[in-house]
């Protein structure tokens, strides 16, 4: 674990991170010794840290320290947080503070092979997203609302892979740790996420793969209906990559195509 | 400092605090060596613990600490923050991680003396507070909102003591760092929080006392166009106790005889 680029695990307990979530974050896998598509977290931890007026620390100095770390981890999942440094007194950022930047590294989680190849069960959470346009896209520190979609889900038990998240208005929005993504009509098609949710890495390399291999690419506004008539459905993340849904409510699924043709192509480009 | 009762002043960076706000906080005053209302503020932190599924440390244990800090800080704002403990992987707590709570002490803020006689001066903030019932009224740890909204004011530049914040249908809900109040025929009114909002120890107490000296007390959704008009506005928290408004827009108020009066009988209470 890296504080500021030093060996550390521990901040202090006036870092805004901590007192008001005042921070972003990125999950990123690291396979064989290379982390995977570092420059596209890089790009989304940037621009979310300008979203929030944070001085995000610079590629160069990142990289670095990333580098630094492979030796001794060159398998496992790396998390990098950017907070906006030590609390002066009160809610208003204060330009003068430096931010605090952490790296820390777990192992890769032992999912079951089979969820990536014959899917896995989704199910609907009963938390419905707020909807915060100023916040909506960014992966910052307030993250509550995963925490109890999460505690939701770990209670109905194992077979329950992940869990579908709304909005207050009924839209289908995102998994609690993922983004989701239907087919129908050959057409790729995942929310919008102006108002809340997360757009992970995976979510744009998804989308490029899609158009890159002619399908047309919607981000639109999806209702629950739609998701339980879709030809497919998936889910996506930075450390499993995509996974098929092979089960939501009453609807099963068992052709898979168009994820496993995505994943695929995905786990075939150039890492980068 | 004190972090789980023993001097210091640095938490672990998988502490789920930071990872993902994942805790609640209190903020007291303390003077001449007396916490105010300490009774108050653990009970309502043992109530957002509670709502979380937190567990609080007990009131001894917390009163003890407490306690041994006021030698030391006879005056001060003193904060108190009880996260879920540190992570293991993922969102979801675990039952077995044991709560990590910590104290600081901060001196107490140099307001200028006639905020709280003559009033201070109201601003609106652009942001609107998202609507989640599950975290509303908790006094938790995700305050990116407040952030935002605190950043707007201090723009703003220094007559404005207090930004005041609505929620997405245009509800008055609070200000930035307090709670809001309005005097309107010898009512007290304040706003609903059963959607967004904190829920504050100062908020409890005006509304009984203002019920103890016989005034109607209402709790419910309050429109901007209700406060542009009411006959006195007022603001409260653990710190500065209770501040008149003397301007919001072109509204102007120089009668605060229930604040006033208020802020004088709060003032007059029984510690506890």
């Amino acid at each position: 674990m890296l504080v500021n680029g030093k060996a550390g695990n521990l901040i202090s307990i006036r870092d805004r991170g901590l007192l008001y979530g005042d921070g972003v974050f990125r999950t990123l896998r690291v396979e064989q010794g290379q982390p995977l598509h570092w420059p596209l977290h890089y790009q989304k931890i940037q621009h979310d840290c300008n979203a929030l007026g944070i001085a995000c620390p610079d590629y160069a100095r990142l990289s670095e320290e990333l580098g630094g770390l492979l030796a001794d981890h060159p398998d496992g999942v790396f998390k990098l947080i950017v907070t906006r440094g030590q609390a002066t007194r009160g809610y208003a950022p204060v330009h003068h503070v430096t931010p605090v930047h952490l790296w820390d590294v777990a192992p890769m989680p032992e999912y079951p092979a089979s969820w990536a190849l014959q899917g896995v069960t989704l199910a609907l959470c009963e938390l419905r997203l707020a909807q915060q346009p100023r916040l909506a896209g960014i992966k910052h520190l307030n993250r509550l609302e995963n925490v109890l979609a999460a505690a939701e889900i770990a209670g109905l038990g194992d077979p329950v892979a992940e869990g579908l998240l709304l909005d207050a208005d009924e839209n289908v929005i995102e998994g609690t740790r993922s983004n989701v993504f239907l087919i129908s009509k050959g057409r790729l098609i995942t929310p919008d996420l102006a108002r809340c949710g997360v757009a992970g890495v995976q979510r744009d390399r998804v989308m490029a793969y899609a158009g890159k291999i002619g399908m047309a690419v919607e981000v639109r506004d999806v209702k629950l209906d739609e998701l339980r008539t879709a030809d497919e459905v998936f889910l996506s993340n930075s450390v499993f990559s995509l996974w098929p849904v092979s089960r939501f409510e009453q609807r099963q699924w068992t052709d898979f195509d168009y994820a496993l043709r995505i994943r695929a192509g995905l786990a075939g480009e150039t890492n980068g």
